[in-house]
């Protein structure tokens, strides 16, 4: 027997899992393939996502989640990014909802990629499915080699693992060997790209898997 | 009106808040001050406590809360400092049932410090009263200076600020003046303290404050 708590949970979760099919069945008629971009807060979700989008032809789409402001909304549309921001005013994370919203009349060209920037957050964004096609879940070196082991929902569901902030390796202890090994026992096969937001050194191998993976799946 | 499932968050705020008070009597029975450790995933929270306990003379104990593992429990127990463990299994923050079960027939020596580290999030354990005197949070110059704007809950609720890894500051674009100006905006008299928890820097002066807070505040 559930208690009451536990019933309005799962009726949250069921009634956001119906929404988001709903959400992928408009992106697939569309042939829009969606990233949710997932990370503690500072890992470079913004500048990863500006990384990637320099090396994808095509239309490129940008949800822009927080709990408040717009400035990275702001950063892409200063570089032409067609981005829009979404606030949740407090939630910790983006749910169906909130994204059927956004894309329900957005009229987006046929065959492109939609970001969607979850709320810095390593727990609570992997908990919702909001219609994505792929989990993207991005960590930087500057914050630990022993986050797998204690957020490990997030390495779990991930379908392509960023690490990010290289450059900044000789000046962190960062055990790689630790940090693979607790990635691995979550997540047998995901890719996990080292990368450097500054330099953009990386991003072309993780844009070319994306394009791959977008092929074979829609 | 509220809705059913407002009715059901006001619900478990207020019986959290109700047990948060209870935990807060405990405690000053026993002379202990609570200071409830926030802040993002790897940010250095056990580094700074491992830092600050060097600086704190007598009792001090460490409840460590994370979603999986006990890697800091086990660290601090190597080095001698009275830390227990509490898991929360998904939850992505800590809340006053749970430490209420923790410290309710915990034998405290009396007049000492209890620091309590939540989950590593920006978001949610800013929500949440646990029983403390003050709200610790902890941020890192690798982060980007930008973390006020966004999560602007913790920030306004900090009775103090620690922004650490300054080491890092020659490696990294951060911009000091727009991170204060959003601190000041929320938060017009929190003490902010700079610290490099690799080198130990700067922890005597948070040390200095948190004992004078405390006997004040007891």
């Amino acid at each position: 027997m559930h208690t009451h708590k536990e019933e309005v949970v799962l009726h949250v979760h069921a009634s956001n899992d119906n929404l988001a099919e709903h959400v992928q069945e408009i992106l697939k008629e569309q042939n829009i393939y969606a990233v949710n971009v997932m990370g503690a807060p500072g890992v470079g979700k913004t500048t990863t996502l500006e990384n990637i989008i320099k090396h994808l032809k095509g239309a490129v789409y940008v949800l822009e989640g927080d709990i408040e402001s717009d400035i990275d909304t702001q950063r892409l549309c200063k570089q032409n990014i067609a981005a829009r921001q979404i606030n949740t005013f407090g939630a910790c994370h983006l749910d169906a909802p909130l994204i059927h919203k956004a894309v329900h009349d957005w009229q987006f060209e046929k065959d492109g990629f939609l970001f969607i920037e979850n709320v810095g957050n390593l727990v609570c964004p992997a908990e919702f499915s909001i219609g994505e096609n792929i989990k993207m879940l991005i960590v930087s070196v500057t914050d630990g080699s022993d986050k797998p082991y204690k957020y490990p929902l997030a390495f779990e569901k991930a379908g392509i693992i960023i690490l990010n902030k290289i450059d900044l390796l000789p000046h962190v202890d960062f055990d790689e060997k630790f940090f693979m090994d607790g990635v691995r026992h979550l997540n047998k096969d995901v890719p996990v790209f080292k990368v450097c937001g500054k330099t953009g050194e990386g991003f072309q191998a993780v844009a070319e898997f994306l394009k791959k993976i977008k092929s074979c799946k829609l």
